[in-house]
């Protein structure tokens, strides 16, 4: 009998830690070299019950690279094949889905997310590199769960918003549809609740996050405005979709008595808990939280 | 003044080596780390006049950890910034234009491409996340040069076919049009050329390649049936628009006697040729070419 196991793909937000084109006191740390910070590609993770069929949580742009970097996903047998049995996806945003162009090449497996996401796939005909015939896709109805790889699995609303190439005008920056979700795992009587983007945390969150023996939060920013105050956007966390971590209305103060182990992901290259030793990394931690990396293993 | 100077970011053909789900005998030996292969991202090329402004040919897939790779392309000053004046697309393969997508987060440049290309981008939704405000569209004629970055470039028609997700029933494999061009490329009084695909050798091709300094052409296949015969696929490479390198009516005899200095890129993770000391790799070799690895600089 197997465990529930899951593996951190990628830890950091859309672009990654280095961004590309950033040079923000984080970002120079690791352009540097400086040994407090890792580097981070975009976040997703690889879950499994049984260490041989793997379901991953969101595709992300750097999905070549972690599959790479990690054996449980690469192929073990025959000419052609995968341990990869399926994609849920919490979105469509570029560093949810756009990790499925790396998964072209005929190998079969199932995509299970909401019909509103499933839609925006079918529009953009690049996503026809996975071939009908070969690639299924399942739209999920919210808060029913499903069966994949001896896990039951079960998307719930997350407060967030369309995608940013989706905005037309000022969008709703904190509405519960099928956009924006989270994704609740469970097998063998653990459960892992995945919540990487998340504007708010309602009741209906916070009780969901209650049972869980893991929990995985939206850790983009710490400070709503910290990206216009470095000089590296003109948005807040709360316009792009996502809480702050710090302050009276932070996720660390939301989250806060949680019996579950929580982790924060999804993490923006301005955010300095992605500094070792920060006065922020030693509040997020001191309150319980671990800031996820790459390459880690999570047991539930 | 500065010198012509390019540096292949990925050398691969679609799907990088080792591809994700293949255990063929080539890519076998990249998982078991066999020191005669290396691996290889999906192939692309950066090229500058001067060392400090860029410009990439195609935008891999894997262009944000070949960035992570290339400190040329990395940002120098500011809080965000970049080297990377301007993408120029030679087609709509997943493997020429995911890379855009690594591409956001406000940094200004411009894409070149065909109307036919520009079209297909359009269509694509996900491709938005470059803001029409701030990543400039240029529509390219064939064979009318234009400027950029202190180089010359023009596109030219090479035979090919259309992107696969964009095949309906059999596809022309070998006709001439916008969808499949290669490069020409200007600066300093030397001349790089860049075919990553080609299903023919034209008198046209042969003699823009005759005057060029650097050819770097389409080595997908090194025979035809490769695929077909180690299990790993079912079309040849003639089906997918590659013409292969080895036989009567292969690149090694139509790129005979050329003076420029020649390479093979966009090589399939199937082809022998990406073993040190194979007899395939000696054979292309002894012919005078040289097989394209990731991070190579060449000064045409």
């Amino acid at each position: 009998m197997g465990r529930l196991t899951a593996v951190v793909l990628g830890s950091a937000a859309g672009g990654g830690f280095p961004q590309w084109n950033c040079r923000c006191p984080v970002c120079r740390l690791a352009w540097e070299g400086d040994s407090r910070v890792r580097a981070r590609s975009q976040a997703s993770l690889a879950a499994s019950a049984d260490g041989d069929r793997w379901v991953l949580l969101n595709a992300s742009p750097d999905l070549r690279a972690q599959l790479a970097a990690t054996p449980q996903l690469q192929p073990h047998g025959g000419v052609r094949g995968s341990p990869i049995d399926a994609v849920v996806l919490t979105g469509t945003e570029v560093d949810q889905i756009a990790g499925l162009l790396h998964l072209r090449e005929r190998h079969p497996f199932t995509v299970y997310a909401t019909e509103a996401t499933l839609a925006i796939l079918a529009d953009n005909t690049i996503f026809g590199v996975l071939a009908d015939d070969v690639v299924k896709r399942e739209a999920v109805v919210l808060d029913r769960p499903f069966s994949v790889a001896g896990m039951e699995i079960e998307l719930f609303a997350a407060p967030g918003k369309v995608p940013l190439y989706l905005e037309q005008g000022e969008p709703q920056t904190a509405e519960l549809s099928q956009t924006n979700v989270g994704v609740d795992l469970r097998a063998q009587g653990k459960r892992l609740v995945f919540v990487p983007g998340a504007a708010d945390v309602t009741p209906a969150l916070r009780a969901r996050l209650e049972n869980a023996d893991v929990a995985m939060f939206d850790g983009t920013l710490f400070t709503d405005d910290e990206m216009i105050r470095n000089g590296s956007g003109l948005k807040t966390g709360r316009r792009m979709g996502h809480m702050p971590i710090d302050g009276e209305d932070g996720s660390l103060q939301a989250l806060s008595g949680l019996s579950a182990r929580r982790y924060y992901i999804h993490i923006n290259n301005t955010n300095p808990i992605l500094i070792d030793g920060s006065p922020e990394r030693r509040k997020v931690e001191a309150a319980g939280f671990t800031v996820a990396e790459d390459g880690m293993e999570i047991a539930p």
